[in-house]
């Protein structure tokens, strides 16, 4: 698999929320005691080339930058007390870099009126999502910097090592509520610094091992 | 399109809340000013005869019976102001009938909380629907009548006239989020009667024209 083949199979993609506590702390949120997801719609999808991320009018676009799973078998109903790290990585397909866009002032006026997420989370080209990445060349997906700038700028960079909620955790977790098929895109969760976004701000986003980026994760929008 | 081809296009599913008067009454909600809406994972659909609801430990699960839309082609950004129903018609593809089983407590839970309403409306087999019914069945979207049953007992019976938001002001309003693609599936609400169901309990549902049921919605799981 290569490219952006990957994504003709995903079914659904489930997003983490609150994974990471400095990123839990910034937006002044509770600390989930289990992992709880979101879904976003296939249509928000924005491959590397294919265009622009469109700001809508009146909204607070934010930028989340997280690794995203590609689920390569059907998980269902799995045992959060034997499910491990390793069952995980052979339950993976691949990795992908992407960009969880969020409207943030929809959200939080979804948030204080107890209704879904779906239309923050959901809006054309809010999942900037990165060609597929090998397992191959990530040995370790605690050991993996993620990072975003704006402009420039180092917005996001911190390790994959600070989820709260590891891998097996989050895939045994939702296997339990809705079956994980192959080829579903799970994101999961974003590290602290996640801020504004206006039109004509040059986005730049990636992942690195050990200082060395990741090519096919690299993503670039102005 | 026959059967449940028609379900191999569903990029997505979009629901409609709280779109019949009487229902938001029945829940205590607030009468939304515009349409807000969530997604279904395609994981949840369960096909007639594919088998039954599952009804998960310590969930308080409530039938919704809905009027279901096929889309047949892309919309994006419609006008509002000319966006007519005449449109919405040459729009849709046909229909289906749907059963959008919820959560209730684990929704209630989200709710008081701000959090994502995708678990308490995403489980295993929480989208009973029907095979495909084309256009030509059903002249009038706004004289159908949805009625689901359990154990025999009538819960929900109720015309579609009674929705708030017609169905032209929801695709208009949706298409401004995100675009709308050819088989994306729209729920457009329910009426009042909702309630809960456990396992055994046998529900019936279907959709009917001038007292004539309409044989390819009929659903009916035990
Ligand atoms: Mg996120
Ligand atoms: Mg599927
Ligand atoms: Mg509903």
């Amino acid at each position: 698999m290569s490219g952006y083949n990957y994504l003709k199979n995903a079914g659904k993609v489930l997003c983490i929320g609150r994974n990471y506590a400095a990123h839990i702390a910034e937006l002044n949120n509770a600390k989930p005691k289990q992992p709880f997801f979101f879904l976003k719609p296939s249509s928000s999808i924005l491959k590397q080339g294919e265009g622009s991320i469109l700001i809508p009018k009146g909204v607070n676009v934010h930028y989340e930058v997280e690794l995203a799973l590609v689920i390569g078998k059907t998980l269902q109903n799995l045992n959060p007390e034997t499910f491990t790290d390793k069952d995980a990585i052979d339950a993976i397909e691949g990795y992908a870099l992407s960009i969880d866009l969020t409207a943030r002032n929809v959200q939080d006026e979804a948030k204080k009126k107890g209704l879904p997420w779906s239309i923050g989370k959901g809006f054309d080209t809010f999942l900037p999502i990165s060609p597929f990445i090998p397992k191959s060349k990530i040995p370790n997906h605690y050991n993996v910097e993620l990072f975003l700038d704006v402009n420039g700028v180092s917005r996001q960079k911190d390790l994959t090592s600070l989820m709260i909620f590891p891998i097996h955790k989050i895939l045994s977790h939702m296997s339990s509520i809705m079956t994980l098929e192959k080829g579903d895109i799970i994101l999961t969760g974003t590290p602290k610094g996640v801020g504004s976004i206006v039109p004509g701000d040059k986005v730049t986003a990636g992942l690195a091992i050990d200082g060395v980026e990741i090519q096919e994760g690299h993503l670039q929008f102005d």
